[in-house]
């Protein structure tokens, strides 16, 4: 049965921090650059892009028209459905009232039709559907589907969702009944349209997905002959780099994750998405296929994928670079959504263990600790003067920058993490799942409510007072495997993991209480990736570890880690780093020659290395930073 | 006083086999090649070139006109300067033969004014001297001054070398007598010039040398004025990029080595031949400290330069990855004239070590051992699958090919070994230098003679049979400065290398032995390098030795070498890869634990892993390849 999320969750311990991050620094934020109300930022345009197109369908003058990518209307649509999420755990009259507010420009700008685009709503209304693989009409009309759910979940209100339902019935009436060719170049609206489906109960919004992910790299190959057709184009990305648009084959026959990052992980997410609503086995298997191909073969240890720069895409099997590595945060995003269906689907903890490590690492890295900085790209090891210089690592910053033109990932992240309750807590008809660790309270709807009370990811003892009873699965993971206890009310309860979940009857008012292991621990790689040939991170509990210059006399690249030396967790800091336990390790730090090459040993000498979670760095000022250390 | 290059070299052992490897395969093959003679390969059309530049001249009807690269000509001119040299030391009239019936149609190729380029003779004459930034007409004459002067020299036939004098005056007219503003956008002419005043002693050339290297990146900047003054262009290379042709600054200012790697040691090498005939300090140093930039903060261990693709180009200090090396054949060809010419300047075994680092790895590693095949790219690191797949990657090849339609590297690495005699040997008026171990007899110009005896590069025993005596230096290299023995007719000769150079009058008659260092050692790399952090690499005499998949079970991703661990020698086999010796190490073989990621700890396997010298790689297929290697 599929684990679906209709649980209500209040946040408390490390998710409340990072969610009321969110609801207090980011979301307004993000609100003001959406109107043009930061100071030095860069216009966005976003929201004037709404009211500029509801005064082109009213035949009024349209001022300063479209600006921004042609892709700007989903940055409007990632901040709605944040903002939907965090008013579910957070109500807020003022937010709410801005989002109704921007919910009537949006359903203003809608053309009778349904379409919904502002950029060809404002002009180039005859280049509509012209351009499936550069324009993103798909893409953010899936955006706006999504946040359309999202605020109908979260407030009731049925006026967007309404808006959305009216639009995605117009792409039906487009691509099924009038029978036009296409499909989105970049993947979104299959997952949005699931999505709506489940929302409104309307099936076709369920065929038109499944329509979107059967028609994907059919021959005759439909980018090509668009490209043909059309005498315009948005930047000239080319039509036949099938690949790069998961559109190589149909994606039933599908073998390797391979192109854009971002696109694969929705396409993914869709694909997953149409196989469980419909049972559609090859689908699935094509899902499982492509999971392991990204997370088997081609996954940073931080949840990173998408290794390269060219393209922002999946290479080939164990191509990992640690300092060319683009591993974009909306990625990590993406594999998040992608690893909850197939959660969903199969309740295996294996899916939960790449969850959290995609959010814990690469996802919270992707935001300075005080909200107000991003990074796309997200390396595992950055030298200042190479990184960001060396021809091949100019993508790579030190630093987070603020805003950027292009503002992908700061709302992504602010969605996932809004909403990270859903991935959190998940429910089938009699069994309650508690796939990650997250304080706070969880009403489901199956009738099972909890509250669980944990210092988790710096706290291993994971409490759950159950309020009301019925049979509660808790996710045991990868890493505490080997050594875990549960206990019901204070006694042994001996378990032993089914797919890394432990099922418990649990009656009201008892407690269940989880004990994983807090030691911090090596990591190896396959001895497949050249990258990390004879090296080793660190990691404690969801965390991977990095030694920053900060902590390590600022020379990192001259220290070796130890081979079986001691890891020792030091005391949770509530004030080093918003908070945080650095771990030490015995190391070697190799003296500098001063040649270039020499055949005169250098002289090691051993010293204590200290080590911060990876999601802090480069919070404080540019300096060395490496997640795989060399080990003897 | 600086050192000159007049001896004549019989050559014997490794280095006779090479040049007759050149004199053999490459010169006719590469022969056939500008003839367009070899089915198959793609078409060179340089001997055609001139022979419709000719006809343009004469007003005749230029057949199938101009094809090929815009520097076409300098194919031509370097198989001539190759064939002059191998004429040198394996005189052949059928190749004197060809040469000078070549030589006929490049004179009747050359303009009444004295200009000679094929390119601009064919067609568009307007377009001459337009283009400095990309257009390589400097260029084209440049090498060609070097195939006159060679010729001139291996023949004692002046026919090319007044040609080239009538070209050099006419580029003096045009740039000095006339002040055209410009310089080349490609250097090799300034290097050229100085060579053609040696051999012509007119000074002009050597004031037109002065003048390229002084006008250099002075201000205004002349390759964007000349761009915004025509409306033609080659490829459209950026002309603001100052640093892709090393005019970013006034040469005297330049502090790093940058852009374009071949391009900067072709300039440095200028540079460094005007500061000799002129005595400029200024230039001296900004030449010394180009060297210290390329040799100690930006060059591969086994002497490769340029270690990015993009721009094929010097990047930062320090940046120096392995796997997405660029390291060009030509670079490195070019690196040993930039340091041959250091050591004319200043008697230091520093510069002789680079010039052997370089060519006994990346040169010849560049041509495979039947000399049919080569690589434009010699990366420190290969792993099929990933190399040439992962898009940071495309560049690197696991195999040679055959010949290139832009084909410099094969002709470069030509010329180079054909002469390697005037790098091995030099004199001043007073000592004979032996700057490298080429077994051979050797006459110098101030009197002395001998013959060396050696099985160098495996061979550790150098014996000098003098038979015309007076002061010779012999170089004891940088790796042998704390193990070796000079003996001087059988009796130990004590002496203390000065500046890598060890000095003995000898009389007619005396046997000169050095014994140097035969102990196979390991590297370490500066820990500024990212790239080779716990990193270590082996070495023998002057060859880097690497790890081959063929070798080691098909794997050498999997295996670490033990630090400290004894390092063997074996025997050398003189059947295998055209005769060398293995060195084998002890090393560890992780086993796969099958996960990407894994917090158990592998296990780890001792095993002797074996190596072979660098420059035999990828001879025997496509497999795993490894310079550095993690140590523990």
């Amino acid at each position: 049965m599929r684990q679906i999320h209709i649980s209500s969750y209040r946040p408390a311990g490390f998710a409340e921090k990072y969610q009321r991050l969110v609801a207090d620094t980011v979301i307004p934020y993000q609100y003001d650059i959406l109107r043009d109300a930061v100071p030095g930022a860069e216009e966005s345009h976003a929201i004037k892009n709404f009211i500029n197109a509801g005064r082109a369908l009213r035949g009024e003058d349209t001022g300063d028209g479209f600006r921004g990518m042609v892709f700007q209307d989903s940055d409007a649509a990632k901040w709605l459905e944040a903002a939907a999420y965090s008013l579910a755990v957070f109500p807020s009259d003022e937010l709410e009232r801005e989002a109704d507010a921007f919910i009537d420009v949006i359903a203003a700008a809608q053309d009778e039709d349904g379409y919904l685009d502002t950029r060809f709503t404002i002009k180039d209304r005859e280049k509509r559907w012209t351009d499936l693989l550069e324009a993103h009409e798909l893409y953010c009309m899936g955006h706006m589907m999504e946040a359309a759910a999202a605020y109908f979940e979260a407030t009731g209100k049925r006026k967007l969702l309404d808006v959305m339902t009216k639009c995605a019935l117009h792409i039906y009436r487009h691509f099924v009944e009038e029978g036009r060719d296409g499909y989105s170049g970049h993947p979104e609206v299959e997952l949005a349209l699931v999505r709506m489906y489940r929302a409104t109960e309307e099936r076709k919004l369920l065929e038109l997905a499944k329509h979107f992910v059967d028609v994907r790299g059919r021959e005759p190959y439909y980018f090509e002959r668009e490209a043909r057709e059309r005498d315009w184009e948005v930047w000239g990305n080319d039509a036949s780099d099938r690949e790069y648009q998961q559109s190589h084959a149909p994606v039933r026959e599908q073998q390797d994750a391979v192109g854009h990052a971002v696109r694969a992980m929705y396409l993914y997410s869709g694909m997953a998405d149409v196989a469980a609503e419909t049972g559609d086995a090859e689908l699935s298997a094509a899902c499982r296929r492509l999971w392991e191909s990204v997370t088997q073969k081609r996954m940073y240890v931080t949840g990173g994928v998408g290794s390269t720069v060219h393209g922002e895409a999946f290479t080939v099997d164990y191509d990992l670079p640690s300092d060319t590595a683009y591993a974009e945060t909306c990625a990590s995003v993406g594999l998040i959504f992608f690893a909850m269906r197939m959660l969903e689907r199969e309740h295996d903890g294996e899916y939960a263990d790449v969850m959290e490590r995609a959010f814990y690492n690469t996802v919270l890295a992707g935001m300075s600790l005080d909200g107000k900085r991003f990074f796309y790209v997200n390396p595992l090891e950055c030298v200042p003067g190479i990184s960001g210089a060396a021809a091949t690592e100019r993508h790579v910053l030190c630093e987070r920058p603020g805003w950027f033109a292009c503002a992908c990932c700061p709302p992504n992240a602010a969605r996932l993490i809004a909403s990270l309750g859903k991935y959190a807590y998940g429910e089938t008809h009699d069994t309650a799942f508690c796939n990650m660790f997250l304080a706070g309270e969880v009403e489901f709807a199956n009738g099972v409510s909890l509250e669980c009370s944990t210092g988790y990811p710096y706290g291993f003892e994971v409490r759950y007072d159950v309020r009301s009873g019925g049979r509660i699965a808790v996710r045991i993971p990868g890493w505490s495997r080997n050594k875990f206890t549960v206990e019901l009310n204070g006694q042994e309860y001996v378990c032993e993991p089914e797919k890394g979940y432990v099922y418990i009857d649990a009656e009201d008012g008892d407690r269940i209480t989880v004990t994983l292991d807090d030691a911090p621990r090596y990591v190896y790689a396959s001895p497949k990736v050249p990258a990390l040939s004879g090296k080793i991170a660190v990691e404690r509990g969801p965390l991977v570890y990095c030694f920053e210059g900060a902590d390590n006399g600022g020379d990192v690249l001259s220290l070796s880690l130890r081979r079986g030396g001691r890891l020792r967790a030091e005391k949770f800091d509530p004030n080093m780093l918003g908070g945080t336990a650095v771990i030490s390790a015995e190391a070697l730090r190799t003296a500098d020659p001063g040649a270039l090459y020499t055949s005169e040993e250098p002289e090691r000498t051993p010293v204590t290395a200290r080590a911060v979670p990876y999601y802090t760095w480069a919070n404080r000022g540019v300096n060395q930073m490496r997640v795989w250390m060399p080990a003897e």
